[in-house]
């Protein structure tokens, strides 16, 4: 635990002066954890939450339904939209986290949609952009989760650099 | 990551039917990925809330306001109300979750309330009972975290073995 992109990533939303809110699914909580690894976390870490149902992704989040219906739960747009719902979510007040991170997509073994194993979908927003990306990584389960925290990590640090 | 607790607790949950939902706090998403590690946790699993900022706790899990004031979030009425909030946030359909685990405490290095690092409640709600656990654990940040994670699968594993 507490990899370098997390303490980078806590210093560069610090130096700003933004809050974070973090949204899971295939992860299931280890984006998050990994961040609270980080010494200092609560000075910008709101909360998180792991949507690991379907359903929970729309009722917590506010993922439009029907586009859960439609393309299921790993998209691009999910994820854009996790990473959005999210900050509403841990919200403190009505103030909205600033900066939103979601992952989405499949650790195996077993892939109930369909899709490949491995696919996995990062969304990133901040209050002047958004992002999402798309990954195919190989391996296990726990290698396909952890490589899903790590390019997390790597998205918002990326989106923090710009 | 995927302690045989894990697989214990989910095994002991799908034979019931009962599902499961995760609040944190100290513990930050540690909790819910370790039982997301375990192949065929979306059977049992809906989600989990990381409830990291202390109105956070308020505002997503419904710990009463009040108590968190006069008490701060390291108290075991907290870790129950937790517990029994996260059952209705990741609820689906307005069904919720029959299960709910939660954590919070202290991990350190700072103790901001003037509790002692270390100190942790862990609550489990199910349909037929309830109970919080306190715990002083000793070591480093991610020490007492991991402890904490292992308090709770345990406490849930006891639970569900009465």
């Amino acid at each position: 635990m507490n990899e370098p992109d997390a303490d980078a990533v806590l210093s560069a939303l610090k130096q700003r002066g933004w809050t974070l809110g973090v949204a899971e699914s295939l992860t299931g909580g280890a984006l998050c954890a990994e961040i609270v690894s980080v010494p200092g976390a609560s000075a910008v870490l709101l909360g998180g939450v792991v949507a690991y149902a379907t359903p929970v992704k729309a009722s917590v989040l506010g993922v439009d339904a029907d586009l859960l219906a439609v393309y299921g739960p790993v998209h691009p747009q999910v994820a854009l939209q996790m990473a959005e719902g999210v900050r509403g979510a841990v919200g403190i007040d009505g103030v909205p986290a600033d900066v939103g991170v979601s992952t989405t997509g499949i650790a195996g073994p077993d892939s109930p949609d369909g899709q490949q194993v491995g696919t996995v979908h990062v969304g990133v927003v901040t209050p002047t952009a958004s992002r999402t990306t798309e990954f195919h990584f190989t391996g296990e389960r726990d290698s396909i989760r952890l490589q899903a925290v790590a390019a997390a990590l790597d998205g918002l640090l990326e989106m923090l650099s710009e």
